[in-house]
C-alpha cells in the first residue's frame, strides 16, 4: 500500500470537529476505499485546551493555521477556519503555495476569491476541492463536474439555505409570521444570532456562483448573483399561492442564455407537488439539466457536522485516489467571463393585489396588465369581509420588464390598496 | 494538452449511438473538462453498413469487436454489445487483458460476473466503469464510490426499473388491470416485447447487486438477491394502499443486517407523501443512508440513449482525468462474501383480506395476528356490497415469518374467500 496521505487540519469547530471523528471512526474503511490510510498528522485552531469531546494529544498542533499549512509534513491542508479573509484566506494560499492540495468547505473565500485559488491551484499543481461549501452533504459539485461531465449544462437550480427552507415551511405549517418563525428558529439553533447572511440570500447566492462556475465554465461572479431574501415573503403569499397549487421557496436558479449568465437567488413560485415544492425543512435539494441527461434532482441535508465532514473526507478521497483536476472541472485560466443577463428573463408571475370593492376595478388591473403586453393564465377573487377585495393572477409567460410596467401603472390606481405583490413562478 | 484518449466503441445499437453522438456533439467541452481530446478510433457492431444517421467513415471498422478489443491504438473501450455472456463479455475480457480500460452499461454481464473482472482490471492496472449500467444517467455509483465514500453505507434502495414503475403509475392514473397497461406500453416501447426481464424484476436486481457491492464493500451477488416482480399487483391493491397514504413501488433494498446482507427486489408500499412515492413514470430514484452523511435522494432518467451515453461519458472522462480506481471502491479481491440475511427482517406489512361478512369474522383474524405475534396499527373495513368485506390491515413491525404464519392460518379459515395479499411497508 503506498504511503499514508497525511492531513492538516485548519480549524476545530462543527466541522473540523466532524472531520476528525469520520476519519478516527472509518480510518479502516477509508483506508480501504482510498487505497492508502489518510491521516491527521496536524490540527490548528484558536484554543488548543478547550475540551471538544476528543482526544487531540496524538497530533501535531500549530497555533498559526498559517504555520500549519507550511509544513513541509503535510499532503493536504483542509480548511474550515471560515470567512472570506484573514487567516482562512492564508491558510489557503500558503498551503496551496507550499504544494499541498487544498480541501475547503469556505463558500464565502471561494465565491470572492475562487479563480484566483484555482488558478494557483492549478499552476502548483495541486487539488482544489469544495463539495461541502454547496449544498452540506449532497455530492453535487462532483455530479456536474464529473458525472455529468459529459453534457452542455442547460440549468441548475435548488434550494440551498436549510434556514430560509426551514422558515418558509414552518410559515405554512404553523400559520405563524416570519418574524415570529425566525424567533423560533433562533431559538432552536437552526438560524443565526445575526441571521441576515441566510435570510437575506447571500449565502445561497454564495453557492450559486461556484455551481454556476462548474456547470458552465464560467469565472466566478458572485457579484453578478441578482440576490433577494425572504424577509418579505408574507404568510399571506404563502397561503394563497398554496391554495393555488405553489409553495414559495428561496430558489437559486442559473441558466445560460443568449444574453449570458443568469444567476439569481429569489424567492420564487414553484408547484407544490413537484420534487422542490415538495421539500421541506432544512433539507437541500439541486436539480441539474442538461442536454444529453435531461433532468436529474439531487437531495440531501445542507448542513451540519456529520453531512459536511461527509463531502469533506469524499475530497479527501479523491485526493487519496490520485484524483487531481481543475476545481471548477476545466482550467481556471479557460474560465470565461460570461456578460450578465440579469434576472430579467420571461416568466410566468404571481401577482397579488388589494382592490378596492367597486364594479369595473378589476377590468382596470386587466386592462394595465393588457397595455404592458402581459396576459392571464388564471385569476382568483376572495370572499372578503372588508373592502379590500384580494385579488390573485398567475400570467402567462412575460419579461420581468412587462410585469413591472403594469404593476407601476396598477399601483397608481385609486382603487389599489396597497403595494402590489410579484413573485416569478419558475418552471420546474 | 496530453495525447487524446481513444475510444474502441463495440456496440452500435441506441446507447451506441447516443454515444457517438454526444462524443461528436461535445467534443470541445469534453477536451476542454478531461484535459485532452476524447476520440473515437474504432468501431465494431453486427452490420457495418446500416444506416444509422451517422456518418461512421472516419472511424476504423472491425466486424469483430473481440478484435477491436485488441487493437493497439485504443486506450478505452466502450462494451454496449449487451447480453451477460457471448460477445460482450468475450469484448471486455480481452479488452482488459490487452491493458484497455474498459466502460460498460451492461448489467447483466456484471451482475453475473463482475468480480472476476473487477480482479482482472485490478491486476491489468486498467479502470472497469460502469455507471450506466446503474439508473441509466444518475451518477449513482459515483455518488456511493466517491462522494459518500468516508461513511459506512446503512441502506441503499430505490426505484431503478422505469417500466414497472410506468406501470404502476398508469394503472394507478387509469384504473386499468396489470395485463391491460403492460400491453400500453409495450405497444408504446416503455416494455420490451417480452417483459419478463423487467416486470419480474431481474433488471432491477442485477442494478441492486452492483450498488450493494459498491455501498457495503461486498461481492456481486446477484443470486443472493431475493426477486418478486410486480404480475400479481392488483389494482385492487393500487388503490387500497392510495386510500391508506401509500403506493406501490417496485423497491430494491439492500441494508447490511447483523446476519448479513439483505437484498431484495420486491414491490414495497411507501408512503405516497414521500420522495419515493411520489415518483411518477419511468423516472428511476435512489435513495443512500449513510451514518455521518444521513439520507441522500438521487433521481433521474433510468433509461434512453442520452442519459446512458451521459454516463458512459462520465466514465470515459474521468479515465481521461486520470482517475483509475477499483471497479466497485475499494480492491476486488478484498470485497467480502457476505452472508445472506434474506429478505425476513421486520417490517409493517400491508394485508388485504376478503371476509364472509358475518359476525365474529374480523375477532378470527385479529385473533390469528395475536397469535403470532403481530400487533395491528390501523384497520379499515369497507362498504361492499356483496358478502364479501374487503378488510385492510396495516400491521406495525413484525418479522416476515410471523406474518406468514399468521396468513396460513387465517387463509385456512372458512370465513376467508380468497388468498390473503401481504405486501411489505418499507420505511423511507
Amino acid at each position: 500500500m503506498p504511503d499514508p496521505l497525511r492531513i492538516g487540519l485548519a480549524g476545530l469547530g462543527t466541522v473540523g470537529g466532524g472531520v476528525v471523528t469520520m476519519l478516527r471512526t472509518h480510518a479502516a474503511l477509508i483506508a480501504a476505499r482510498a487505497g492508502r490510510s489518510v491521516e491527521i498528522a496536524a490540527i490548528s485552531a484558536r484554543s488548543r485546551h478547550r475540551d471538544r469531546g476528543v482526544d487531540l494529544a496524538s497530533y501535531a498542533w500549530e497555533d498559526d493555521p498559517v504555520a500549519l499549512a507550511r509544513r513541509t509534513d503535510l499532503d493536504v491542508v483542509i480548511e474550515v477556519i471560515g470567512g472570506e479573509n484573514g487567516p482562512a484566506r492564508a491558510t489557503a494560499e500558503t498551503a496551496i503555495a507550499n504544494g499541498k492540495h487544498l480541501v475547503t468547505a469556505n463558500k464565502a473565500m471561494l465565491a470572492r476569491h475562487g479563480q484566483r485559488l484555482a488558478e494557483a491551484a492549478e499552476a502548483a499543481s495541486v487539488a482544489l476541492r469544495f463539495e461541502a461549501a454547496v449544498a452540506g452533504g449532497i455530492p453535487i459539485v462532483k455530479a456536474l463536474a464529473e458525472g455529468l461531465a459529459g453534457n452542455a449544462i442547460s440549468r441548475v437550480m435548488g434550494v440551498m439555505n436549510g434556514t430560509c427552507n426551514y422558515i418558509l415551511t414552518q410559515m405554512e405549517t404553523t400559520g405563524a409570521a416570519y418574524a415570529d418563525v425566525l424567533a423560533e428558529a433562533q431559538r432552536l439553533g437552526y438560524a443565526e444570532a445575526d441571521p441576515s447572511f441566510d435570510v437575506g440570500g447571500v449565502d445561497a447566492a454564495q453557492k450559486l456562483a461556484l455551481l454556476a462556475a462548474v456547470a458552465f465554465g464560467t469565472r466566478v461572479d458572485f457579484p453578478g448573483v441578482a440576490i433577494e431574501g425572504i424577509e418579505r415573503v408574507s404568510l399571506t403569499d404563502i397561503e394563497q399561492a398554496a391554495d393555488m397549487g405553489y409553495r414559495i421557496k428561496l430558489l437559486c436558479v442559473a441558466r445560460m442564455t443568449p444574453e449570458g449568465l443568469e444567476a439569481r437567488t429569489q424567492p420564487c413560485l414553484v408547484p407544490s407537488r413537484s420534487p422542490l415544492g415538495a421539500l421541506e425543512g432544512v433539507t437541500n435539494m439541486v436539480v441539474v439539466e442538461g442536454d444529453f441527461i435531461g433532468q436529474t434532482i439531487y437531495r440531501g441535508p445542507g448542513a451540519g457536522a456529520g453531512p459536511t465532514a461527509s463531502a469533506i473526507v469524499a475530497d479527501v478521497i479523491d485526493i487519496a485516489r490520485g484524483l487531481v483536476m481543475p476545481a471548477f472541472g476545466r482550467p481556471a485560466t479557460s474560465l470565461v467571463a460570461a456578460p450578465r443577463a440579469g434576472g430579467g428573463t420571461a416568466a410566468a408571475y404571481y401577482l397579488r393585489f388589494a382592490l378596492t370593492d367597486a364594479p369595473g376595478v378589476l377590468a382596470r388591473v386587466a386592462a394595465a396588465l393588457g397595455d404592458a403586453g402581459v396576459s392571464i393564465n388564471r385569476m382568483r377573487q376572495y370572499e372578503h369581509a372588508t373592502e379590500e377585495a384580494p385579488v390573485l393572477i398567475v400570467t402567462h409567460r412575460a419579461p420581468r420588464a412587462a410585469i413591472d410596467a403594469a404593476l407601476v401603472e396598477i399601483a397608481c390606481l385609486d382603487v389599489c390598496r396597497a403595494a402590489p405583490v410579484a413573485i416569478r413562478i419558475e418552471q420546474v
